[in-house]
C-alpha cells in the first residue's frame, strides 16, 4: 500500500476530458438513425458520451464488472444503525457465495462481481475475495478522524490498483458497490461538508432507523462535522477525516477508470458521496461517471439538485452492493447498441429528415 | 373479424383479479432475503406482482414478446404531424428487416417483436408481417368519427387473436408497441375524453411540431372532441369516435392478456391510451399492466398523475414502437430473479431480522 500523494497528483494530472469530436460524430450518426432527432432519451445521450470516452464509435461494454468493497466504520458505536458490524463479513460470505442481490442482478445483465475487503473489522478469508484491508474498520468520527491520511491514501490505491487489475483483466465498463454497516453517516458527513449542506438535509435513515434515532444520527453527523472542522482542507484530508476505506477505494476506482477512459457507473448513495469525492479532486471525472440510479435515501436527491447530474433510474433502491450499477449498465448497454445496430434513414428506405423531433412514433 | 359486443362483453367478465394470497406468501419470501425490508424498490413490486399473475411463487419471464400494431389516421390530412403518412409503410417495412429501435431493443432483452398491419393507409407486404387490416387508416376525427363501432370491434377482435396466438405460442409476457404517423392525436383526444381535461393539457408537439402547429393541433383535438361529443358514450364508442385501428387493437390485446392471467408492458403515450380505453372497460386490467415509461410526451405525466400509476423508467423516450416496453421488461425479469434467485437469511447465514429497513447496505 504505497499510495502516495504524488502518486494521487500525477493519477489527477493524467486524467483527460472525453473526445468531443467523435461525440459530435456519434450525435450526426444518431441523427440519421430511423427514428425522430432525440426520440431515444437518454440512451441517446449515454451512447455517445461512450463514444467520447472509449474514443470510438462503436464503442463496447461487453466486459462488465462490479467491484463491491467493504469496509466497517467506528461510527456505529454511536447507535446510528439498526443492523450490527456482523453483517458487513456476513454479507461479504453470502456475496462470495453469489446469494446477494448484486449478484443476482450482475449475472443477469452478464457482468462479472469482484468483492474486496478494504477495511472489514474483522478478519474474512473466502474463495475469490480480494484481501487488500488497510484498516480492520475506521475509527469513530464523532470522536475524531475516520482515519489518517495516509490510511485514506492507502485505501484510494486499493481502489486504483483493483480497477487497474479489472482493466487490465478486460472489463470495459466498471460499476461501483459497497457493503458497510454503518455507511451511510460518513457518506452524509462527506454530502454536507462537500455540497455545504445542513446534516439535517443530507442524513437518511439507512437501515430504517426510528424517527428518534434519525435525530440521534443527525446529531452525530453534525458532531462529526464540528470535531473534524480543522481537518477537512481539502478532498484528501476530508476523505480521511470523514469518509470509510470502502468510500476511498471507490473514489480511487473511480479516479483510475477515468485515467484509463473507462466508463464508471455509480452505485448509489455511498457511491455518489466517494464520486463527489473524486469530483472535488478533478471535476473532469465526471466525463467518465454514469449515476446509475436515485437511491431512496434522503440526501441523494439533494446531491443531484446541488450537481445538475442526472440519475438513470428510479426505481426507490437503497441496497447498494453495486445493485443499480448492474442495472444501469444494462441500459447503457441498449444505448450502445441503439446506436450501433439501428438502421440509417439511408440503409432502411426511409426519406432522411422526413422523422423529425418526434414522440411515440407520431 | 367476427369480433362482437357479445364477445367483448364476455371478455370483460372474464377478466380476474391477481391472486393476493400468494402476492402476500411472495411478500413473506421477498422480506427473508438477505437485504433491508423493501430495498429493491419497484423490483420487489414487480415481482410480487408477476407472482400474483401468474399464481406462482416462480413466475418466469423468459419467453417475451413485443406485439407492434401499424395504422394511419386520416387526421394527419389536418396537418398534424411533421411527419407524412408514408413513413408509416416505410417503418414497417423497417420493423420486418430489424432496423428499428424496437428490433435493437427487443434483441437486447430476447424479446421476439412481432408486427401486425391493423390499419395502414397502403398495402404492405413483408416477410413475417401479420395481415389484420381492418381498414386503410381512419376517417379524419375533425370531421367525425375516426372508424365505426364494428370496425373498432373488428381492431379490437384483431388485438384479441394476436395476443391469443402469442400465448399460445409461449409468450410469458407481452409488450405493446405502435407505429402510425399521427396517432399522438387521437391519443390526445381519448386522454381528454376520458380523463376530463382541456386539449391543450394533453397535446404534445408528436413529431416536434413548432409552437405555431401546436396551436394548430389543440384545435384540431378540440375540434374532433365536439364533433364527436355525442358519439362519446361509453369506451368503445369513445374508442371508435376517437381512436385509431393500432390502439383498438393493443386495447384488445390488453384485455385478451388479462384475461388469460399474461402481464402487459405497456410501451409509452400511445399504448397508455389504449390501455386507459381498456381499464375504462374493465379496470381490473390493471393488474396485468405494467406501464413501462414516463414519456416525453406531454400529457403522460398527467395520465400517470390522475391515475395514480407509477412509470418504471424516466429516460425521456418518445419512440414508440415497443421501445420502452422492451426496456422495462428488462427489469420485470430482475425483479423475478430477485425474488427467485436471492439468497434468504437462513440460507445465507445471516442472522433473520439484522437488516432490516435500510438503504444502501447501511
Amino acid at each position: 500500500m504505497s499510495f502516495t500523494k504524488e502518486n494521487l497528483r500525477v493519477l489527477l494530472a493524467t486524467i483527460e476530458p472525453v473526445d468531443q469530436k467523435i461525440m459530435a460524430q456519434a450525435q450526426h450518426r444518431l441523427d440519421n438513425l430511423t427514428k425522430p432527432l432525440g426520440a431515444l432519451g437518454m440512451l441517446e445521450d449515454m451512447a455517445k458520451r461512450m463514444c467520447g470516452i472509449q474514443v470510438s464509435l462503436t464503442p463496447s461494454v461487453a466486459r462488465k464488472m462490479i467491484l463491491t468493497f467493504a469496509g466497517d466504520h467506528g461510527v456505529v458505536a454511536e447507535g446510528v444503525s439498526a443492523v450490527p458490524a456482523e453483517v458487513t463479513p456476513q454479507m461479504v460470505a453470502n456475496f462470495l457465495a453469489g446469494g446477494a442481490g448484486v449478484n443476482v442482478l450482475a449475472k443477469h445483465v452478464g457482468a462479472e462481481v469482484r468483492v474486496i475487503d478494504v477495511g472489514v473489522a474483522v478478519p474474512v478469508v473466502g474463495e475469490g475475495l480480494i484481501l487488500a484491508k488497510v484498516k480492520a474498520g475506521t475509527d469513530n468520527i464523532r470522536k475524531g478522524p475516520a482515519m489518517s491520511e495516509d490510511e485514506a491514501l492507502a485505501a484510494l490505491g486499493v481502489g486504483v490498483e483493483v480497477a487497474r487489475n479489472a482493466i487490465n483483466d478486460g472489463a470495459e465498463i466498471l460499476g461501483t458497490g459497497e457493503m458497510g454497516i454503518g455507511n451511510t453517516t460518513p457518506s452524509a458527513a462527506l454530502f454536507s461538508a462537500f455540497l455545504n449542506l445542513p446534516a439535517a438535509q443530507v442524513t437518511g435513515r439507512g437501515t430504517g432507523i426510528s424517527d428518534e434515532a434519525l435525530t440521534h444520527k443527525i446529531q452525530v453527523v453534525e458532531d462529526a462535522l464540528a470535531i473534524n472542522a480543522a481537518r477537512c482542507r481539502d478532498p484528501l484530508s476530508t476523505l480521511a477525516a470523514l469518509g470509510g476505506l470502502e468510500i476511498a477505494a471507490i473514489c480511487g476506482m473511480i479516479l483510475e477508470a477515468a485515467r484509463q477512459r473507462v466508463a464508471v457507473v455509480v452505485d448509489g448513495f455511498i457511491s455518489s458521496a466517494a464520486a463527489l469525492t473524486a469530483m472535488e479532486m478533478n471535476p473532469t471525472v465526471l466525463d467518465y461517471c454514469f449515476f446509475s440510479h436515485m437511491s431512496g435515501e434522503q440526501g441523494h436527491r439533494l446531491f443531484f439538485e446541488k450537481t445538475g447530474l442526472k440519475p438513470i433510474l428510479h426505481l426507490g433502491l437503497r441496497l447498494g452492493e453495486g445493485t443499480g450499477a448492474a442495472l444501469a449498465m444494462n441500459l447503457i448497454e441498449a444505448g450502445v447498441k441503439i446506436l450501433t445496430q439501428m438502421a440509417t434513414f439511408g440503409e432502411a428506405g426511409v426519406s432522411p429528415g422526413e422523422i423529425l423531433d418526434g414522440s411515440d412514433g407520431a
